[in-house]
């Protein structure tokens, strides 16, 4: 799919400020991916339409994890992680999208998983550190990923882990088990 | 058990600087035990044996881990875990206390468990606060002990793991599982 046409894909379903992120996500994808040996189409794809879902009502998206079968402890932790999976299934559905490395960068982008792709990697990195991202400790991300993939997604996961910590705030598994995961295959 | 004969069991387990820990952090549960309810003479039987097994052998305790068919899952984590399991099961089996609130209490004093006993958040909060502790953060903590037993071991449980990230070390599973299940049950 050309960029124009997923870019008109994803544009009703999204604010300009939400827009404004993915063309960020999308530049920042494609720089990573070129750095680090992914495909930069699908990095741009993936990219383009990671946040397809991000506004659907939450009844829509709990209805289609039910539905679907998606793994129910999402429903009993924060909604915010709900568009990724409904975002893949989505995608799919609506926009048509087959490829399931892209699907499952979509899938993966918030919660992160063991064993991530390098494009899953590529994505969950582009979304935290896009250049519209300003918040502490994001500027050391963006300079450790022009050096290591996997020190910056580490770092950006303690950073979401550490600020959810701070606001009392659970902490989804599927997460600690990803840092966990990265962690413990960086030290062997 | 009387006192003596449970501190005379342990002593020759223990290094003096862990035995002078045993006895601050009998102190403490016993406090905090009066404070929320919890069974002071049980309190004081946990206390003194939870770290019965703390200089065992790392190949004894990983035998015992897996001959009991213990969590397997705790090999693959720091051996700093495994002390309070298989001290529960060295506990019962050479020191022949049967009582399984105290065994609990010993066995989940530094992993945590999801829906934790008075008694095991007694005990897992008098070890990180006994007056022998020094590190930053224990002093709120135990300001917060005299308040709030939960709101003390929830603010135990994020130093330990933002401890644990700082040092890009793993975080056990279920530690998370019990500060989420903490945090969960206080909101509602």
């Amino acid at each position: 799919m050309e960029r124009e046409t997923a870019l008109n894909l994803v544009k009703p379903h999204l604010t300009d400020h939400r827009y404004q992120h993915t063309l960020g996500v999308m530049e920042t994808a494609i720089q990573l991916a070129k750095l680090y040996g992914a495909d930069p189409k699908k990095a741009e794809l993936a990219a383009i339409f990671h946040d397809y879902a991000k506004f659907r009502p939450k009844e829509e998206m709990k209805q289609i994890i039910l539905e679907q079968r998606m793994d129910p402890k999402l429903l009993s932790f924060n909604s915010e992680l709900w568009h990724a999976p409904v975002g893949a299934y989505l995608v799919e559905k609506e926009a048509g999208i087959k490829d399931g490395e892209i699907l499952d960068a979509i899938r993966y982008h918030t919660s992160g998983r063991p064993s991530m792709t390098l494009l899953e990697k590529v994505i969950y990195l582009a979304d935290y550190i896009e250049p519209g991202r300003q918040f502490p400790g994001v500027e050391d991300v963006r300079e450790m990923a022009k050096e290591n993939l996997t020190d910056a997604l580490i770092a950006s996961m303690k950073n979401t882990i550490v600020f959810l910590l701070k606001k009392n705030q659970p902490v989804f598994p599927d997460t600690i088990e990803t840092y966990n995961h990265l962690i413990i295959n960086k030290e062997n």
